[in-house]
């Protein structure tokens, strides 16, 4: 199997997410390995014999994805014995010249504490902590959007994934078989309807969530399971919520298609 | 300001990442516009519009980052009157012949559900929120890791990230007063001495970040603060736990150095 390196000065995220869809056009599978953090010629001479042994033992030459600010470490990791794939710099050559502007290269300009969205994607994080599951009905006047869906509809993983990536403060209420049966939402949520999205879900999907949680509970029932879905996604359409399935998506998905429905700022880029 | 597009069929993300890595190194600011999903000829020539009707207003051509799976969507966005970047098309072609293998491109390889990994990571962070803050200390046998820590060092926003980007299931518990005055690690620890990982951070950032939530506490003091930092240290020290400071890092950075220093398995690439 051929080994794909992702190395870099700082974290190698973005050598990884470039690498990693690049690599996932080919039908093939690869062995990932990431290094992150190096910083300095002996650092980078090390991982060089890293490489050099890989492609000795596998007889195949390794796929490298790295960005380096320091042109020495990068000139270090093109003289091992490994396909690279310096993709920054391809594209910074062709945007020099539409923006006439030279690069700048600084370490640690990506994914790191000084970019200015930081300290607003802590303070969500914290808010989402704080607002999970309906825990805190008193802050809402803060929250960017307040996920509503029913229990283990994906809430949770999505105010957590908008908190952490994007600054996006995101409370989530759980609607309960007492808010169903009334037809309307909480008193709590009546003032922030503006601010409502609603999380729906196959029942067959949600049954099989809640049965992990609780076999064989009524809770966790098909019957149940349908009804609570019906109910929430009435009440949805019924108060014109806007809301989506989230059964065939990921945290990524239902968060891009969020913020995109929504018009949401984001904190972050 | 120049405008930058994130276009894709999917969610956008590798677009945005590669994107913003690449113009970071320019000194200048970009007005940024992220549109994911357009999965449909109508919608890219909806999307062709908005991008003519930018370049028109502001006089400059916007620069587009882009990633489709469907060649006829990529032409549409291409005949707009903006630079394109076709990022992924440029290094697949190399990558075609050093693997002597064609591409087969398909719709939401990255970021979706369908990945493998994408239940591990649900259910990490389930564990991670059950076994935040030293909530829950009779599950640590299911930990990969475990962050220990003075009160606001960072262990919960870090604790969340490890379980959403990697799936690593990273429980955390925080050093009270007790705990350091007594200079040895609770019993509920010990037994998992060699999965923690220690967290520290400057009194002073960590008294700001305390008087945040409580000003003028005993809890905030830069004198309570210096205490407790210097106790768990000692700590870490007698133990023998790794631990770094995370003053100056954000999570990306503290999750990357702890998935490498500990030698982590991530269930995502």
């Amino acid at each position: 199997m051929r080994t794909a390196f992702y190395i870099s000065d700082g974290t190698a995220i973005t050598s990884e997410v470039f690498g990693h869809a690049t690599l996932s056009l080919f039908p093939t599978e690869f062995n990932h390995r990431t290094i992150p953090f190096v910083e300095t010629p002996e650092k980078a001479e090390e991982i060089k014999r890293v490489i050099n042994q890989t492609a000795a033992k596998s007889g195949e030459r390794p796929l490298v994805f790295f960005t380096f600010v320091n042109h020495k470490l990068s000139e270090i990791i093109k003289s091992s014995d490994a396909v690279c794939y310096d993709f920054l710099s391809v594209f910074s050559e062709q945007i020099k010249h539409e923006l006439k502007l030279e690069p700048v290269p600084k370490v640690h300009r990506t994914h790191s504490m000084h970019e200015k969205s930081y300290d607003y994607r802590i303070d969500a994080v914290n808010y989402a902590l704080a607002n999970d599951d309906g825990a805190n009905v008193k802050d809402y006047e803060k929250a960017d959007i307040i996920l509503v869906g029913v229990s283990r509809s994906g809430k949770t993983p999505t105010s957590l994934y908008l908190a952490l990536q994007y600054g996006i403060k995101a409370a989530n209420y759980p609607m309960t078989e007492d808010d169903l049966e009334s037809g309307s939402y909480p008193r709590c949520l009546l003032p922030y309807k503006h601010k409502l999205f609603g999380l729906t879900i196959s029942p067959e999907r949600l049954s099989a969530i809640r049965e992990e949680r609780m076999a064989n509970s009524r809770y966790a029932s098909i019957r149940q399971c349908r009804m609570e879905v019906m109910e929430v996604e009435r009440l949805f359409k019924k108060n014109r919520t806007p809301y989506l399935n989230s059964t065939c998506f990921s945290v990524e998905e239902i968060s891009a298609k969020i913020i995109s429905e929504a018009g949401l700022e984001r904190r972050k880029y």
